[in-house]
């Protein structure tokens, strides 16, 4: 039973999704269908991009993701189906698997060939007319290859990365804010292994903050802290509060970090 | 593996569908159960009559269609169970699904038979002890006209449909407005195929709108402009900005259509 | 076919839910995953153990309901596996179970072995890496009493009952407003069974209610009444329109229930 999951910026509230996926199993009856979510910010690439970077990794092999953040819809540019650790995501080509590629080798069609799409294109629903159904063909059997030639000329967009401002300071940027208010940086642990051993400064809003929680639980109710969130990012958190309303802060803040060498 | 859909106004946040997916699994454990939206306006029976007939022809064949908006519950309102183009449709008769019957022939039961419902109903909450042991036992096998007899004074509400209030003017209204903020009109392109090829002037709001476009790639980024949507109708969209905000209008706004010939 | 349910405070536009649902799929491949909701207000163990409370009794035997509402995450607070109704719970022990200990005989468990949940565990996202892996471990036949050792310590919170205050007046509290702005208060109809009969006052912020109607269709729109839910819990409403709204109340308001004797 192939799992195929989705990821737009389609919210709950139209027929948008429901539709999709009545697509998907009238190709594909047997494929289990997950939400990502649905709520990404309209249009929101960069969001899109985080978030199916930050789940595609606990699904089983060969699993077919189906990314739908589209601002270009109806213009030339490309459906693509890319392969990477063993699985299969199906976008737009606009750098909204921008975070993928970074994480995996890869491997990008375009998808031309018109068996594996829907016989009517509509010039705005492609979720519908497209990427649900080269994404049931795939599930339902059809090999990666029928899809479309190999490119290489596909976009990549350089997502924000942190930026050395002097020997030990760095800037970064919130990439979104979480359900609970956390502000999630772009400042990876594995890029900045010292915050866990020397004392440092992450300057955010209006605060400076000193302390790197191991924890929730060790912290103060409403105290505002760093913590390494689930996925490696460095995180400005708040003990059961928001730390996005109390620092006024949101997705594409600017974050600054020092660490103290002596 | 029978798919049934589920389309409502409880919203995600209480236990209402999760608890009408537990009854359905405990009849038909095989069910492949999909949201199209639990978001429709409470009570609002235009827009959940407007959302399940864009989402239903999508579905395969013999898919059952549970539609849950119900102000008349625990009242003398039937539930009923209605055929039309090959899929089964289960709702209140109060006019839900009226843009069904307009699309395809219909045949319209009352479900009265007491073994495909619930064994204790509740007067509040039909969603669990009526629609959905009667969508599970039709999937479940038991055949349609085990459910009740045939009816054929159903509730067929006339949704508000376009007029003529002069030789080439129509007043319209805005049925419902989209995650994007487009305006989703009932003006349906089939009745209005001479927009694409002559001059119009879409008066809605302050704004009169002179642009047909095909695609959003085409359009000034905030352009209001017009466009026919992915079901067919008439839409009022602005590109990747929100129409509803920039016009202050929303469902029920009325608009004005001018064509112009020579 | 196992049934697997999900409650929990995650909302529904991070990647979270998606992420604990491709580790179950990974496990066990075969199992029907339903949301119940994941928008129990953040670290609200009161909500999340009333929404559980409502549902689970209409899942087939031997479903396992996962809920993750966990404010403690990261500390000592042990992840739990009760038995309950022949059914499963998996759920961190802070409580949120209370309302199911309540309905049913149960056995608790630690999960305590190291081969039911993943192989590294984050400090802040157990849903991902104890309470999935855990639930499909279970759904994949891995036996009860193999997850760890019969507990009785368990944390069972008294969630706020109703007091008796004078001879025939007794005070409650509001226990959640759902969707439709309905309050629902914390007076079990089978502990006041007389308000059917007799006739009654309940006081909810600047009103005093004396209606206990039996169907939304016979109050007028916009009436205030009493109504007994679709849990058995004493409601206020509001005929199409919100009672939460009218009142100014929410959780945890207090409400005031006298019957009149003769």
């Amino acid at each position: 039973m192939p799992v195929i999951t989705l990821t737009t910026d389609f919210g709950a509230s139209d027929h948008f999704v429901g539709t999709m996926k009545g697509v998907i199993l009238g190709i594909a009856p047997r494929a289990t269908i997950v939400d990502i979510t649905h709520e990404i910010p309209p249009y929101d690439l960069n969001e899109g991009a985080f978030v199916i970077a930050q789940a595609w990794r606990y699904f089983p092999k060969r699993t077919i993701h189906v990314i739908v953040v589209d601002p270009g819809v109806g213009s030339a540019r490309r459906p693509i189906l890319a392969e990477a650790g063993g699985q299969f995501f199906i976008a737009p080509d606009n750098g909204v698997l921008s975070m993928i590629y970074d994480a995996a080798p890869q491997k990008v069609r375009v998808i031309s060939n018109p068996k594996v799409i829907g016989k009517q294109v509509s010039r705005t629903f492609h979720g519908r007319d497209v990427f649900a159904p080269a994404a049931a063909h795939l599930a339902a059997g059809v090999p990666a290859p029928k899809f479309g030639k190999l490119i290489t000329d596909y976009v990549r967009s350089f997502l924000l990365k942190p930026e050395r401002i002097a020997r030990h300071v760095w800037t970064g940027t919130v990439l979104k804010v979480d359900r609970f208010g956390n502000l999630i940086t772009n400042l990876h642990i594995d890029d900045f292994a010292d915050v866990k051993t020397r004392p440092i400064e992450l300057r955010v809003g209006l605060e400076r903050i000193h302390r790197l929680a191991l924890t929730y639980a060790e912290t103060a109710i409403g105290e505002l802290f760093a913590i390494v969130g689930s996925s490696g990012y460095i995180e400005v958190a708040a003990n059961q509060a928001s730390a996005a309303k109390k620092l006024g802060c949101g997705s594409g803040s600017p974050v600054e970090l020092e660490i103290f060498y002596e």
